[in-house]
């Protein structure tokens, strides 16, 4: 248990069940508002990351990457209409070194198809970040969600 | 993030997982004691939601009405015994105004038939809460469970 | 909400993800660590808990019973290879008394298969705990964990 003050762990808490929420009520563009101008994004599977594999479904290095990827998905991809809904579970800030706090937590993901409100338990996996706090706000420097299932089901349309 | 001092948010969250464990642990009946004494209680689509329609599954509006309605669960309604199991996570309170706190969270809720210890992913969604203090009590003023799914699988009996 | 102070209660919390998070990468030679040295870690069916009845799954109790236990899963054992995805949610603190405090929490398992990462709801259940403090340190005095279903898939390979 890394050492850290109560209010610290409150924002980096608040900032995962953010990133969850973002996602679930549908504001992607309010997305790379939770990263700092580089943050990285990626989305990796366990197999890969456990071998030190580089592959990643979704890698974006900053801000603009990352809202550049929302917009082409807004635009250009054609899909079933869907929701998500998070569970994140289990936040634990395991090092901090030069204020830089290295974060775990589980999130698990329901989707919802619009057509039949049919539910599917879709991903599961780990959140391996790192967060840093800019003007008293916690952003991601790394916000890593690592799955671990091998496949996607079909196409990842919206981010994880 | 609201401003709120860590003790009232711990009541909160305390709040929301005391509901959860309520209806988990079978003890329906002390269920309207989490709410004030005109509480309201509903569940709702998220379809309704979000296009402004008013009908909802459950809308109890006082502590007396959602009792009336767990007396007729236990006395009138035939079903196939079962219990649920609540993920409630995520929990964030985005406002506060003259004394009242507004809370989002997440939740899952799992079925178990008692018949063949069936697991079954049965609804998830988000509350729509809305906190008050009496006494130094955390209790809902308005406790909101939007569903995520269209329909729920037969008939709804234990509350959300 | 037992009376407690919030550096107490975030060690509590921080104990039961750290249990969760030690399963879920595999990392099983850890869990003893968590208990006290003459812990117990119970998994029992609520079937069995609610009538009183004492058979459990698995009943250790004590550091060196579960690491015998886990070293014969390691060593006997033969199984499809697999990891488990733990979200533990909605950890009170019920009671405390004599510096044992009394835990709940809900917990959900999902079971992810290696050779083709097809992902399912493997558990669902209970936390019944019972922490204390040693040197500062929070560690499981009694770590029960209480499954809704009346079967376990298949064989319990890893602890829950």
């Amino acid at each position: 248990m890394a050492s850290i003050d109560e209010q610290s762990l409150r924002a980096i808490e608040f900032l995962l069940y953010e990133w969850a929420r973002t996602i679930d009520e549908g504001r992607l563009e309010s997305l790379a508002e939770l990263l700092i101008e580089r943050g990285e994004y990626k989305v990796v599977s366990r197999f890969n990351v456990d071998r030190g594999l580089p592959v990643a479904l979704i890698h974006t290095k900053s801000r603009a990457q990352l809202r550049d990827r929302i917009t082409s998905m807004r635009v250009a991809n054609v899909y079933e209409p869907h929701n998500y809904r998070h569970a994140v579970s289990g936040v634990q800030v395991i090092g901090a070194s030069n204020g830089v706090y290295e974060v775990r937590a589980n999130y698990t993901v329901i989707r919802i198809m619009d057509h039949d409100g049919s539910m599917a338990l879709f991903a599961c996996g780990q959140y391996q970040d790192k967060v840093v706090f800019e003007g008293g706000t916690a952003l991601f420097q790394q916000h890593q969600v690592t799955y671990d299932s091998r496949a996607i089901d079909t196409l990842l349309v919206l981010p994880l």
